[in-house]
């Protein structure tokens, strides 16, 4: 509780840059999607997978956090998209005013769809809105089935839940059936894709969705933080 | 920047009662593990395979850090060791503070391990010093082998790597020789251990080493924070 007070201030520091953001990226009509995961989960596979389907027909850019490194940004570099790397020096998610200094290197005007991959954290990431249009989540079957349960306001926060690694079923130990009944529990209105990242499975359902979310307009349109 | 000051407050607050929680350790002789890890990559597996083996040579006890739910304790606790769950309101790690309150729930001279499973997350965790004997973490062979370049200060800060869920070699796509490069690059002196909880292969090996660290008393002699 001592922490509340501080905590408090720099949320509304973060909150005052994601508006900002939010209004540039609605001004220059690009849907921006934030991907949340644990570490491995597969939210870079999953980027590339939806640059595979929806390059040249959507022009697609990606600001990418890590702790260190720049290795997904490279490999994402290289299918020719525009990408952004933000290290965060040790901080366990993104900020809204570093997104805003990605922002300025990207050519906005000319894309329609803007991935923000987050840092591999389960927890963190969802306190901070960075002016996304869209919040996912990654989970995967390597994972287990209870994540759930262990980490709900990650899967409260967001609009879409992604089940990667379903190449593992029956390999890894893994309930199907209460993993999506307690996903459904916990967020009933969360649009849920079972894919594979790896083999391909399920993919196309995934990308068809988010060109229409993309051409269309969102359903859900965030005007300010989580959930709403 | 600006939350340097209020952290480093924090972390000075926190040191204190891992300096106490160490003190009574030790006076204790109870040897004592942070386990570490991302969501899904098997703490509790680990803690639950190493209670399978080392029952009833070692009184074990478990501290079970969740952000939410007590699935994982209940699971410990059946396996007939105390358990005491921490469940952390949202912050994404174990705090010294809360350790020394459940220390208080536990028989400590009738102990002799005690595992602290700390809430799944690759980089907040290691900032707390828990006033542990031994900094334990747990990768998976369905994570990657880029987790070393990724999250650098955790295999940086642990005496022990534990690469879990390697009946999963050749499925998933890791190189092995890869991962134990980075990790040897980082950390030349964690032991390393590669196993799987699923099938116990490699357990064995595991369990006789922490036996052994837990009769002779460990190479690693904690008396800070990370990395002495």
């Amino acid at each position: 509780m001592r922490e509340l007070g501080v905590l408090e201030g720099i949320l509304t520091e973060n909150d005052r840059a994601a508006r900002d953001n939010r209004r540039r990226l609605e001004q220059a009509r690009v849907f921006t999607m934030n991907v949340m995961a644990s570490p491995g989960a597969g939210k870079t596979s999953l980027i590339a997978r939806a640059i595979e389907h929806l390059q040249p027909k959507l022009h697609i850019a990606v600001i990418e956090g890590d702790i260190a490194s720049s290795i997904d940004a490279d490999h994402l570099a290289r299918m020719g998209v525009p990408t952004v790397q933000i290290n965060t020096g040790g901080a366990c998610h993104l900020e809204a005013q570093a997104v805003s200094e990605a922002l300025a290197r990207l050519p906005l005007e000319r894309l329609d769809l803007l991935f923000l991959e987050n840092v591999g954290n389960l927890v963190c990431p969802i306190s901070f809105d960075l002016g996304e249009t869209c919040k996912a989540m990654v989970s995967s079957v390597a994972e287990g089935d209870d994540k759930p349960q262990k980490y709900p306001a990650m899967f409260q926060a967001v609009d879409v839940v992604i089940l990667n690694k379903i190449d593992l079923h029956g390999i890894c130990p893994f309930e199907r059936d209460a993993f999506l009944r307690a996903v459904g529990q916990l967020n009933p209105s969360a649009a849920i894709f079972e894919l594979s990242c790896l083999t391909g499975a399920g993919v196309e359902a995934w990308t068809t969705w988010l060109e229409e979310q993309v051409s269309t307009g969102p359903a859900f349109r965030r005007t300010s933080g989580s959930g709403d």
